[in-house]
């Protein structure tokens, strides 16, 4: 039989996910780059990662960061068509490998604000937003430089202060919008408390449409970090750590002059789940050995 | 006996508050507001209320508009001194009489960031700031002809904004303020529901350096606010109310569009207590006919 031309045959996609879906966590971005990115490798298509990212961005806006590994900026763009508003990779994975992120699942009843729509009602109400938008480029070009330097103090405040910025837009919006909950403001106060006791900043929390935080740390100090968020936030789930940092983490020994004081406790349960993960090296083809085809060219069919 | 001269006596001040202190209510300029205004009635002093307001200020900022009833405003001054940053009365008590304030006092165990402080913090590190300095003065504005006018939909949309700018700007300070906590933030999305199923504003909340919600509304629609407040979060103090509106508060009824599914229930105690009350009319001096000397022209001494 002769071999049929691939781009005739219908396709049957099975899409799973290992991250928390519809949790503020950019999964349905990993999943639509994830399917740009297959589809791609599937037909041989000629596209660089740049255009992928702006096919994907259309699936969803974060969707066009996930095609690249390593540390990646979402340029904004000149074109009103929107089409030169695309992701590039700032950074290699291997340019910082000791950035590590640890995602704290935070439980929370209320009904969210989906964040398309927030942001929209934001750019139509929020008087601080414009000001924000002087603000956010010249912050852009800084964290660049502090990834292109390694520079973690630099980073983490640029991260922590944007991160706030952009809740305080959400906030100044008609009606207003909030992502953050009470345990979020304490993991807060928890990572300013370990960074005032530290010295320096050791650790970044930087928060998404919702109220979940993602804390950024070196592998250093990645220990004391999870060693003092399983303090204040005991998990209901067992937390299986993906880089195994356990023995460390034991090891670990939060800052003499860190304040109890400072930081609630909260019942078991108020973060959920722990994600302990690290610059990654972005979409991996997994089964190209594996094939396709049956052996008479017909594509295989899932069960 | 000769009548000895009121400025040698030595003073006894006792001071009672009826209202929640430390609590972001003002409570302390209440009571910097009654000394002032106490001592200016004991000795006669000619001083205007303008002036005992610039007085007032030094002990607490917000001290200064408590010296009048009705519509204050505090007005920012040019003077670099601040000697003419004082309180002027917009409107008095019988412009408008109709409104009415329901304060929920609303627990929260976590320490709070003091007002001043916060302030302070916030002058040096918030971006934003410089942007709401220049909205504020229009807002003012805006406020001031709906009193006048009498406008209550004019005045309960720029008095949320207004508040939740003010939230905006605290947490783009470094680190982040939050006085807001997930009851404040329910207290909102009630408010805001109770707006949008009545078809215009009918309430209106702000919050201060605190948790605690006030929420203003005019007499004919404070009963449903009352309504509304006791079903989603009933108080562990049973409510004794000032200005006994409980007949109107049973006949009341939440509008038939309002979706209940927007506002989340709280246990019983997250809101502890409400305080109904009202536009006042100043400070007032109760023990005028009683005198505070003995016949003998010496002080009267409290037991």
């Amino acid at each position: 039989m002769a071999q049929t031309q691939l781009s005739t045959f219908f396709l049957r996609i099975a899409s799973y996910n290992n991250f928390p879906t519809a949790a503020g966590l950019a999964s349905s971005a990993s999943g639509l780059a994830a399917l740009v990115a297959s589809l791609s490798a599937l037909y041989e298509l000629p596209q660089s990662p740049s255009e992928l990212s702006r096919i994907a961005r259309q699936g969803s806006g974060s969707a066009c960061r996930s095609l690249f590994g390593g540390f990646v900026a979402w340029r904004e763009g000149t074109d009103p068509s929107g089409t030169d508003s695309l992701a590039v990779e700032v950074a290699p994975q291997s340019h910082w490998p000791e950035m590590q992120a640890l995602i704290c699942v935070v439980s929370d009843k209320k009904k969210g604000t989906s964040s398309t729509a927030g942001m929209q009602r934001t750019v139509q109400t929020s008087p601080l937003l414009q000001e924000r938008l002087r603000i956010v480029p010249g912050r852009m070009d800084a964290i660049e430089k502090a990834i292109e330097a390694r520079d973690f103090a630099t980073f983490a405040n640029i991260t922590m202060v944007d991160s706030n910025q952009f809740h305080a837009v959400c906030l100044d919006t008609q009606p207003p919008i909030f992502y953050l909950n009470d345990v979020s403001r304490s993991v807060i106060a928890l990572v300013e408390e370990l960074n005032r006791a530290a010295g320096s900043p050791i650790a970044a929390y930087t928060f998404d449409a919702g109220p979940n935080a993602v804390i950024y740390a070196l592998e250093e100090n990645m220990a004391v970090v999870i060693k003092a968020v399983q303090k204040y936030f005991p998990t209901e789930e067992a937390f299986e750590d993906r880089l195994a940092a356990g023995e460390k983490v034991q090891a670990a020994r939060i800052p003499e002059r860190f304040n109890e004081a400072v930081v609630p406790s909260w019942e078991k349960g108020a973060v959920k789940s722990l994600i302990h993960t690290k610059v990654g090296d972005g979409p991996r083809k997994l089964s190209a050995d594996k094939g396709l085809l049956k052996e008479d060219g017909t594509p295989k069919v899932l069960a």
